[in-house]
């Protein structure tokens, strides 16, 4: 990865509020794919004591984003154009982890498949999945 | 809309962690349909000063959740199957307004739409729009 | 319209031999809008004597792409990116009609939503929904 | 697989019209996973000479849906609820290769990805990746 590539990967965790807000954090990156973490708290939750589907989006949708953003041009940002993600079991547990992968890389966007997995008491379920279109911007 | 489900529907907002913490409010409920809204703070934002996927994603979907669940029967809850949202521009502003209307109601689980807004100094802007299955589970 | 863009329409639909083999036929076409109809017979049905999930996608998906295609410019094609459908119930009927309109357009991608309608015995529902994306691409 | 529905799987095939029509074949099946074929005629393509967004959309639907119905129990059946596809790249070529596999079972419906490859010269490539939500109907 160009050196441009990895500050900006780094610029997109420190600079985007929500995600250190919550609490998401950047396990590993490479090209076209990142793992991204987050420990669970209350504050994460539904009604009805599972993670909410919103943090389940945000954090596929993050690390879609990051991954998308390992093969970014100079003077490019990265854009969420949609996603969409099917909530495969209710999650409760210590921890989510996320793996992103860039399924189809493009000029102009690229497709990204991220994995939600959560773990409770050592055990890792796959709790989502998300496919997502981000695209390339000049800015 | 029966007592019983109007309860409901405030126990999921008064009980969804997530929702409370991200500062969404219901303005407003009916068969079928919900309205609510959230003040943008710095803290909902991505990099780039945009409002970030998860937070329309988190709106959409709990908006739709409590459109499905006007529709509830007893003994029952709503869990998220599965969404697709479309960010058709970048939001910034001061304010989002989401409203959510059920498409086709079912037995086993409704369609939902859900639209959401940026209010940018008066001015309002259509900025993403899901469509999300709703299931009915038995509890 | 420009004519241009009129006869690149038509032309999607002659040369399109998938759309004039299944017996889709143009209704109508507006800027950012079009509505196509399909006599339904019985190669059009699954297993169960329903009209197949792939004729509606086809419908949906062609109708979006001309809608799409009144807002080309010279030398681009229109091409699907993505799109995601939702049946909302089992259709059999006379007739589907597919009504489609550009949510949001853009220089690069719209995306647009189609409605499928089944009219049986003179009475039109609304059979499934689709939102697409779809990308204006240089030739 | 139980004989009643390996029954089911090959009566899902011979009484499908639009799949017999297309001319798309059951190539083989297991528990959660199907895979199907298809000779590509110019009936079969768009207006630009690529296989039409609707023909990719209905092989893998059909292949998600003999997949979820290798889980089938007596007396049901089953309807797509809705699925996603991206199309990766305009596909031409002498054959598509429709490979789908249950990503989550589950009693009232199964999440079920499937993916195309279109074989061109010998070579094979992925070119388009569909996600669906395939539903359980007692009948």
């Amino acid at each position: 990865m160009e050196p441009a590539v990895l500050d900006e990967i780094q610029r997109i965790f420190r600079a985007a509020r929500f995600i250190s807000d919550l609490g998401i954090e950047l396990e590993s990156v490479g090209d076209g794919e990142c793992v991204t973490t987050l420990d669970l708290k209350d504050r994460h939750l539904q009604q009805d004591g599972y993670v909410h589907a919103g943090v389940h989006a945000t954090i596929a949708d993050h690390t879609a984003g990051v991954a998308a953003a390992t093969l970014l041009r100079e003077h490019q940002m990265v854009l969420t154009v949609e996603f969409k993600i099917n909530l495969l079991q209710a999650a409760r547990g210590d921890r989510l982890i996320c793996r992103a992968e860039v399924l189809k890389p493009g000029r102009r966007f690229s497709v990204v498949e991220s994995q939600v997995f959560c773990v409770d008491g050592g055990e890792e379920r796959l709790v989502s999945k998300m496919t997502a279109t981000m695209a390339y911007v000049d800015v």
